[in-house]
């Protein structure tokens, strides 16, 4: 018997081929054992290196220390179903989802009283691409990984989860559910929403392939987001919806405004407006390069 | 006398910094004047090479055989009227605006019976730092530059034009004014319109702080145009007023849609959104990579 632990990936896309691939390029005590419904995903994942083995959900959650739920959110609640009755005694089981309160509530509900071996996290790293392909090692490095802790999950197993994403190269940061939600509606899903909504728009028009061949890089950073995976945002917006809404309709609003000053020519006032904006994204990059 | 072309350039900052910048590099064709309000940014164009010499507005207009007016679009109808009354008689004059339709028809109120020597012309290539300092003599390699002829201007001041474009690494693409006009709202305008209100949504929060800590990639690419200068921007929304608020009339009833979908838990609907937005932003980044 080694002495490495048994962490378990279900679901090796994008964020789960790349934590396996950080695990065993940054450090050497963890035995990774790969779940998909996807045959090509593991061979992949095998060829890749990634993973040393693969394992179906069941026999995972038999042998698993660690159980990382990596697939799109909808499918969190069938993946815990599924392992809790073969759950070792004290495997400790997270999760990558980009919404925290719904899985939450959820995982309380199906773990019952085993919830404290359940702590919700989400890596802040993703890319427009998806699957395994696209997965990286250096993903995670120097990018925050946010531990949303039930009250009941013992210290010692936020321990191991922080060193498990610390090795992949991230920083860990505390949260609660409801904060992390509230956050991420803002700086994350709403920023999704309206970068999907424009692209939906300009793919709606007649001339689109004029617009589509003049577009410069404004367009171009602008629109990144917009090529993301639409089943795995579905998810998120749906997941996250009543905070996502709230950001929505608070920026109807100083839509609305904007929109006024432009109609009346009120310059003065626009202009202070995109000072502000201008002045707060210079200062983030200042701070964040 | 030497045989090369006179050029003035107007307002030597992001644009009108790098086409000097440019020209330097790439051709030995062209004598180049540097016209700006701020001694700094012409001392700082003089030790970068980037102009022969200065001159102030009045000289430059009289011993310019092309001046290129490229201040922010308000101060444009002040320049033409000063430039006027000392222009060669063959000169060309052009401008980098980022609209096109006022600035024709102010310059053909303006110039009058000499409008066949202005041309409008639009660069696709920009920063979000603007300024001298941010000037790069490769900012227009392989982009496009927008040239909106009058139905007055001649063909060879059109060549002309087009050469000096080249010169600078650009490819030129002829437009009409209104086409140049609706196109640009919705694929340039437009986005910077929603990433200057997104992000001062965000600066109008009081958790600012922590959620511009945790931001990510995502928000990173999105906000980037935020950071782009106030004043010009306003000036361009402004310009564009008619052109861009019916392109975000249009969206308007795009995000109802959506919110719609999101509110009442209609997945399929929304995915087919989203599948067309990434499907179509996919294209184009194989396209345009």
């Amino acid at each position: 018997m080694s002495s490495q632990t048994t962490i378990a990936i279900v679901g090796i896309g994008l964020i789960g081929g790349s934590l396996a691939l950080a695990l065993k390029k940054y450090s050497s005590l963890y035995h990774i054992l790969g779940v998909d419904h996807s045959s090509r995903a593991l061979q992949t994942a095998l060829e890749r290196q990634a993973i040393d083995s693969t394992a179906t959900l069941e026999e995972a959650s038999h042998q698993a220390d660690i159980l990382i739920i990596a697939t799109p959110i909808s499918q969190t609640d069938a993946v815990l179903r599924t392992c809790l009755p073969k759950l070792k005694r004290n495997a400790l089981i997270s999760d990558v989802g980009s919404t925290k309160l719904n899985v939450s509530t959820s995982a309380r509900s199906i773990l019952g009283s085993k919830i404290a071996q359940f702590i919700p996290a989400h890596p802040i790293a993703g890319r427009e691409y998806h699957g395994i392909d696209a997965a990286q090692p250096d993903l995670f490095v120097n990018k925050k990984t946010i531990i949303c802790p039930l009250p009941e999950n013992r210290p010692e197993d936020l321990q191991k989860l922080q060193a498990l994403w610390e090795a992949a190269g991230a920083r860990c940061h505390l949260l609660s559910s409801e904060q992390h939600d509230a956050i991420f509606a803002a700086t994350s899903h709403l920023p999704h929403l309206l970068a999907y909504a424009y692209m939906a728009h300009i793919a709606n028009t007649d001339d689109m392939h004029i617009k589509l061949d003049l577009a410069g890089s404004g367009f171009r950073d602008f629109t990144r987001i917009a090529a993301s995976c639409p089943e795995i945002w579905a998810d998120i917006f749906s997941s996250n919806r009543s905070a996502l809404l709230r950001e929505f309709d608070t920026l109807q609003l100083l839509f609305a405004k904007i929109k006024s000053m432009i109609e009346h020519n009120q310059t003065d006032t626009l202009i202070n407006v995109l000072r502000e904006a201008a002045q707060t994204r210079r200062t983030w990059q200042e701070n964040h390069s």
